[in-house]
C-alpha cells in the first residue's frame, strides 16, 4: 500500500546469515546438578536439498560444497545457493543450501521472507513434516525444480540428547518453554523437543523470532518444561 | 557473512504498511462482564516529526497531509515520507510520517530494520522516552535533520480507556501479558499498559513481533494481567 524499499544490500546482514552467531548460555542448578548449558540460534531462511533435486539444480551427482559448520555435528552451510521464486513472480535470491542432503528438499522461511514472497498461508512445522504445505519454483545454475510441497516456516525447537532429556524430564516431541528475559520479556511455549544422541543442547529459531524477543541483546534465556 | 538481497519490491508488503489490518477480536466472560474487544495491530516503521523538524524536511510551515486515519482518534499515516540513513551510510527509503506532529521527533524502528540500518543497540522504549538513544540522519525533499537521538525499537503496549483499565483492574504503566495461541504459542509478559480517555482498547507491537507469533494467522488472543 505505501511505497518502499529496503536498500537490498542491507538486507543481508538481517537474514541471510545461516546461523547467527549469538550463542546465549546460562548454567543453572536442578536438583543440585548444573543445567546443560543452553546454546540458541536464528536460523535464516535456507533450503535443504534431495539427491533428486540437486542434480537437477546443479546437474547430476553434483556434490554440496561445505562452507561453513553449523553447531550441530555433520551439518553444514554449503557454498550453494538457489533462487526461490514465490507464486506471483517475486523472488527470493541467494536462498542457501544446508548439507548434508535429505530425503526431501524443504524451504524453510521466516513469515517476514514468506509474506515477501507472497505466501501468506505458509505453515509452521517441524523438520520434515512437510504434507500439504505450499510449494515453490526453484532455481539453480543448471536447472528447475518445481516443488510441490515443502515451503514451511520451521517450528521453534530444541535439539538435545537422551541425558539432557533426562534431566529436563521430557520424551520426544514435548512442548518446552523458552523464557527470554530483559525489555522484550516473551516466552515461546511451544518449543519443540527432539531429541537425539548426537544432539548438543540447542534451540533453533527462526529470524523474526530472534528479532521480536531481541535475541542479539538477550542476557537471560530460561528452558523449562 | 553471505550474500544475497531481497528484490527491493517485495519488502513493501511486509513492512510498509503502517499498520496491518489484521485486527483481531475476542470476546471473554469476566466477572459477569464481556470484555473489551481487543484489536492487535502491528506498526510498521514509521516516523514522528516536531514542527521544527517538518520545517526542514519539508519547508517552512509545511502541515502534513492525511493519508490513512489510523485506528486510535486523530492519529493518521501522512503522505509525507522521508530517507533515513543509518551510521554506515545505509538507508531505508519511504519511511512514513504518522500524524499529528509531536513535541520531538522519534523514528520507530523494528530490529529487523534497525539490524538492516547497522543500528544494533537500538533501545526497546515506550514513545516519547527517547534520552540515550540513537540517533539518525533524515532526508526530506526540502532539507536535512540530524536527530541527536529518538531511534527507538517501539515496546509492546496497550491503549485502553479508564473503564477498560477498571475492567482489567490494571493502571498506567503497568505490564499485561499478551497470549497469541496456535502453532507459534507466543507469550509477550510486557504489554505496557498505556491508559487515556480518547483511547480505544488497542494492541501495538512491531512488525517483528507480529511474525513471530504469526499475527496475520492468529486466532486466539489473550490480554491478562
Amino acid at each position: 500500500m505505501y511505497s518502499g524499499s529496503v536498500n537490498p544490500g542491507i538486507s543481508r546482514t538481517v537474514v541471510e546469515d545461516i546461523v547467527r552467531q549469538i550463542t546465549l548460555e546460562y548454567l543453572a542448578k536442578k536438583n543440585g546438578k548444573a543445567a546443560p548449558t543452553l546454546v540458541v540460534h536464528a536460523s535464516a531462511r535456507h533450503m535443504h536439498v534431495s539427491r533428486e533435486d540437486l542434480d537437477k539444480l546443479y546437474g547430476p551427482g553434483h556434490e554440496l560444497t561445505p562452507d561453513r559448520p553449523l553447531y550441530q555435528e555433520g551439518n553444514y552451510a554449503a557454498k550453494e545457493t538457489v533462487t526461490l521464486v514465490g507464486p506471483r513472480g517475486r523472488v527470493i535470491s541467494n536462498l542457501r543450501i544446508l548439507g548434508p542432503m535429505r530425503k526431501q528438499s524443504q524451504v524453510e522461511l521466516a513469515f517476514t521472507d514468506a509474506i515477501s514472497l507472497g505466501l501468506n498461508d505458509v505453515p509452521i512445522r517441524l523438520s520434515g513434516d512437510l504434507a500439504g504445505t505450499a510449494g515453490a519454483v526453484i532455481l539453480g545454475p543448471k536447472g528447475v525444480v518445481e516443488l510441490k510441497e515443502g515451503v514451511i516456516r520451521a517450528a521453534i525447537h530444541v535439539h538435545m540428547n537422551p541425558e539432557d532429556a533426562a534431566q529436563f524430564a521430557v520424551k520426544q516431541g514435548d512442548l518446552m518453554k523458552l523464557h527470554v528475559g530483559g525489555a522484550s520479556g516473551l516466552t515461546f511455549n511451544r518449543v519443540h523437543v527432539r531429541i537425539d544422541p548426537t544432539s548438543k543442547l540447542n534451540v533453533h529459531m527462526d529470524t523474526d523470532e530472534a528479532n521480536a524477543c531481541g535475541l542479539h541483546l538477550a542476557k537471560e534465556l530460561e528452558l523449562t518444561k
